[in-house]
């Protein structure tokens, strides 16, 4: 793939169409997800109600689900959001946090996989495994170590659920079954706060609503997320300095830095 | 009107009267809406339990509902809520977030309308537009072109519910049906961020707290917070950075700054 | 007791440690609860279903029960992570957040402290005074002046429950029934954004989880935040740019400040 020419191109796009992206997403880190939605060009929104998700998924170009303080009745909005996303052909993208956790998690991840039809589904290493049917364990919402070849593991998730699988991590793998790339961008100091995670679906969300190819919109998400992780590191090195320099990066990421800075490879 | 001299002794009362302000609202941006009622003066207290709500409000000086992240049951509380607020004279801030955008929203802030009395209702330009019963579509929660005269809109609406109704945009329109004044302050880098509609909200709520008559206490809310939005303006021009300006701006906002910067005129 | 040594260690134990620290919190300061764990060194988890917290509370090293924005159905939830937490011997702590405002929270928070048992229980004055059943009124959730001698409020109330209780305000107040302790730390800027009470609860919490001691987590965590907020306001004087400096202090502090900077003494 020649990332450099894709990766600001589809960053544009996103200026450019500026995207709605409905959220169902958790009341953890859900305005920063707003805010990150908004800083990196698209438009979001945030409605969970049974009685009103359908309607707001059919006006939005991306719907980004995401588990982190699930309920049953919750999941039952994201059912109905996300068969309606299907039906219209906007692209769903699934925060899987926590599967591995909680046997609710677990779960309902899996209920979701099977009722709607995810572009996108991303998570960390223990998250990402669990939903490919590998024995692990999340604690809480952070990765635990997985046995075995993540790579592996996405290419084969991707297969079986038809989504590009984005594993977080030091590096993030991006698999849509066929392709698989490898992103190197980021930094650890976005660790030092919470939501990290979270926000990358909804940029995921935001690049899925702009270009089609999910491989394509995931990888240049990823990449473009971390290249801001990584300015960000440049100015500040403690958790609210770095998280407000994190934001304004994304806010003035162009076109051009996003063309030297990318580290992305393809692998088989 | 005198706003030069109503709107620095509108905003001298809040300081010195730290009205509690009730909040039902959205659970994105509920946390910066209790910031900036404290930054501005006052007192936030968010609670929307049915089984306390009413005590809640009978405690405060003003309730604000927002119906951001409504749901079928939060709107039961907000009624109960704002039953119990016009039994007591407290005053009542409507924030009809994303009418226009689905039906259930639409309706349910119609209903909010019917079963409660509100001091001030506020929109942006097609949420207002939906309520005064015009054909308009918002985008999730952005506003879209509305066709016609605005201040018409807001009269008339004022008019038929006796609210004093804030259309918020790049000039803010407000009206009592009486009178209606327009708006010059604020900057456009306030749109960088999610929320600044929301805690404008809250403004409003502080500020109909402090002076019973919410014409002046509308007008005066709009007026301080557009004048944080333009001092921010001069000290960061990216979303994070300007946010903490904004809220800090609030904070030191002074009566004599405000009565120098206030831009506001009454019109027909 | 020797405090210029066992804070230091406890401090230094919580970031070896790294608990993770599971939350049934309010949905307005939830991400700075958050936050605030991460950035002392621990693990935040928010989950509050009822179908997963005995399972999130079975992993976790404390459990952290804050009402303030409850709802009869949130507190079952409560019960049912604080009987599994205390059956397996994990800390529980808890924030009665504007007990005193409304029946609703005063009756929830004493149901809480009969149904399960806590390690610490954390409010302002008039929030501890309700729950020692002395007749008091929360404004919202601001304390209102207590009569009587708080020290003695709260030996008897720890007495009473078997917890260490801490009552926060200008000077707090540390009691497990037999040992006192008076902590001077903290600044009054810490009262200028929201969620700091919110926020000692977190990290009561991540100190509970690390230190068994019950009293000696608590003195150390309050003397520790009280710390960073003095350390905050040497550096910023305005909400939000305070806000950020208080986090990043929190995250910066070391052992030898703690040790130099405490200011703690037993009493009677």
């Amino acid at each position: 793939m020649d990332w450099n020419k894709e990766i600001p191109g589809i960053l544009t796009e996103v200026r450019e169409k500026k995207p709605l992206v409905h959220h169902l997403t958790n009341w953890v880190t859900i305005y920063d997800c707003a805010n990150v939605t908004r800083a990196i060009g698209a438009l979001p929104v945030m409605a969970h109600a049974a009685e009103e998700v359908q309607e707001m998924a059919s006006i939005a170009q991306a719907l980004v689900l995401n588990i982190g303080t699930l309920t049953p009745k919750f999941i039952e909005s994201m059912v109905l959001a996300g068969k309606k996303a299907n039906e219209l052909g906007v692209p769903v993208v699934l925060d899987a946090v926590g599967a591995g956790a909680t046997k609710l998690r677990t779960d309902k991840a899996k209920e979701l996989m099977e009722k709607a039809k995810f572009a996108v589904i991303k998570g960390n290493s223990s998250e990402i495994a669990v939903l490919a049917g590998i024995d692990a364990k999340t604690r809480g919402v952070e990765a635990s170590k997985v046995e075995g070849d993540l790579k592996m593991v996405a290419k084969t998730l991707a297969k079986n659920s038809g989504a590009t699988i984005v594993i977080t991590g030091k590096e993030d793998i991006v698999s849509n079954g066929e392709c698989t790339a490898i992103v190197k961008n980021g930094h650890e100091l976005m660790g030092c706060f919470v939501g990290t995670g979270c926000m990358l679906a909804s940029v995921l969300g935001a690049f899925c609503g702009a270009e089609r190819n999910s491989f394509k919109a995931a990888a240049a998400a990823a990449v473009c997320y971390g290249i801001a992780g990584e300015l960000a590191a440049k100015k500040a090195d403690k958790p609210a300095a770095y998280k407000n320099e994190f934001f304004d990066e994304i806010f003035s990421l162009d076109a051009d830095t996003v063309k030297k800075m990318a580290k992305i490879s393809d692998v088989d």
